[in-house]
């Protein structure tokens, strides 16, 4: 990113907030770690399972949390622009929100 | 387990698959740093956002995975001695299987 | 259901409920009415949306309570008797409990 | 849309699929009106949840439909227009996005 021009640095929507957003994956990283550590230390199962969807749950809210920034910054400026590629991000977009949806 | 002799060493059903287990819960955790790393390198969103759906996806699978172990062993067994455990099993499967379902 | 003997009246767990369950599914038939209304006078999409969101948390929780009668009737039924229809039982549980969490 | 011409007839962005939308969700009650029926002839517990999962991926698909044609219409003019209305499309279609995932 070092060789943007001064009017345009933030590229991608999140940048903004990347700092929030590590801390959170970092967070995520620990609680995967923490998970196989139940499991090696063969915890109950059900307490496992807990921590999974509370893992999952994480993970939806950073992915929502990307699509909004995506959408806020990346997409508008697309349509803003008004070329060809506006059509092009969106359909783009779409594709991510089903995949969310449906993983 | 009352009935188990000294050399039951498997309380818990996923035991059999711990390495197995073990195996795909780091390869959930490699996934989980190089989303991280994604981030960090201001990669673009969309792509991002493809990950973080492989990675729920991939921990849906393990999570759908450790329940069935938990119900052919953990449950079954608590079934088999007919105690009053084996509703208190089910209604706490089914309060995961309802985490999973509306993580 | 007519050939049951007398000592086998609850063949599927949900029997017991199966006027609460009507009485839910009649309200998600009523649901999708008012969904093809709303998209047949054109009203706004996000509206819309927000319906079919509340639509699939109901049917969600529909299939949650089949699944949890399920699991606590035909399935413990099935361990009880302890044929090799209890292994058989619970994969096809564990198969419906994936499809839910997967859809 | 007050700034519309007269020839402005396509306020919302699925109607020039409403007959493509309005007969999936007629199938869609289809399925409700069967799920119902099946309830009330006391089908297997198994079969019923197939057909709610399947209610369910049909459901998502109208809804992932819609929200396509919304961010390739009313969010995409919303934007061309450049008013602050752009933000608040964008922030409605976020927070419906939110809820097809979570749901």
């Amino acid at each position: 990113m070092t060789t943007m021009p001064l009017t345009e640095i933030h590229p991608h929507g999140y940048i903004t907030d990347k700092d929030k957003y590590l801390q959170r994956l970092r967070r995520i990283e620990g609680q995967a770690r923490g998970i196989s550590r139940m499991v090696d230390e063969e915890k109950y199962c059900i307490d496992i399972l807990t921590q999974i969807s509370a893992l999952t749950s994480a993970l939806q809210a950073v992915g929502l949390g990307l699509l909004d920034d995506h959408l806020k910054h990346c997409v508008l400026d697309a349509v803003r622009m008004d070329g060809p590629d506006a059509q092009v991000k969106i359909k783009e977009a779409s594709a991510a929100i089903a995949r969310l949806v449906r993983s």
